[in-house]
């Protein structure tokens, strides 16, 4: 009994130090945030992070894993009924967004790696962005011929896509400045998102389109 | 004459300087980037360093404003003749893209600046960043009192507009990786931009709107 209840505060004290270094390394990247400070703010100590992740880099590393994969499972789950190319594709754009309105570091973090162009991201690109940024062009693509969209250049507008959800999240400090109020309050996410959908629906269709 | 020459001597030094600091903080950031090696990359001294711009922080600043100097006066320009809100919309757009492809360091700088939220950004914002997304959404007003432009959220998109242009050059290597290709290629930056234009024509038009 001592020894499963061992288990289980490692896995407590574990998850702590995995969300301590989310928050850390969104804020300060990967140079800049320190094992020490993470360890504080997990209420635990250096050896026990070192003990659960080896050093820092394989603790960023597993902190990107961990959420891409709960974005995954959570938004990339094939559809209960069948949907059109157009609605799968504004399925997704809704999950994908959804899911980076919830968690506000992933896209920080993201925009780091796909900034500093790391080696070691090589994996999760080959992994995850790559066959995501396929899946919405294979869409595009599938709606064009069912005339559901205009004859776009799908791998740019897959792209262009997924880079006005991200960047939104991503840099929501500094335009709020810019806009003067609180980008991230939950009407401030809902405007957004309105005019994302909008804008995307008269940019793939050919003639202004009905909202959604 | 001798003061002459090593006055511009010294122009060049601050110049090398200043060129080496924009590659190295696009590269590692305000916290990753060292002195040390801006100074023997730019063939100087740190020394020459703190004696021409104090210290890293304001060396950082420095190297900011003088892109952003540089922005302005080529893009933000008054135009020579007289334009209708949709051609000055544009030529906007066009300006602020190829001054980007022209300075690949610029948005990788300016993303990390968004990102980390810095405080002695403020300047900028209230100076440069704020004005220009304000012209953006007043030339869009203009254009939807017109008939040129449709009923769109113009705060929002000029929002859009801004990152969608900026976040193609601050990430192209990743995306590169996800392409499979080289997205600061000359014919992949003339694509990216037709295909932002197109968008934006069909994005912001009522009705399909002819291509430009």
């Amino acid at each position: 009994m001592a020894r499963g209840r061992r288990r289980v505060e490692d896995g407590a004290t574990a998850r702590r130090i995995l969300a301590a270094a989310e928050r850390h390394f969104a804020e300060q990247g990967l140079a800049g945030a320190r094992t020490e400070e993470i360890a504080t703010a997990a209420h635990a100590n250096k050896a026990m992070l070192y003990y659960y992740f080896g050093d820092k880099r394989r603790l960023h590393r597993a902190v990107l894993e961990n959420l891409t994969r709960q974005l995954r499972s959570t938004v990339f789950a094939p559809p209960k009924k069948k949907l059109s190319p157009r609605e799968r594709f504004f399925q997704c754009v809704n999950g994908y967004f959804d899911f980076l309105a919830a968690h506000p570091n992933y896209p920080r973090l993201l925009q780091r790696q796909a900034m500093e162009s790391r080696p070691e991201f090589d994996g999760m690109v080959r992994d995850f962005f790559r066959p995501l940024s396929r899946e919405f062009a294979r869409t595009l693509e599938e709606g064009i011929a069912t005339g559901e969209f205009r004859a776009v250049d799908v791998d740019q507008i897959a792209m262009l896509t997924m880079q006005m959800t991200t960047s939104y999240f991503a840099t929501a400090a500094m335009l709020g400045r810019v806009a003067g109020r609180d980008l991230l309050a939950p009407e401030a996410v809902a405007a957004r998102k309105r005019a994302l959908l909008d804008f995307l629906v008269h940019g793939l269709t050919a003639k202004g389109a009905k909202a959604r």
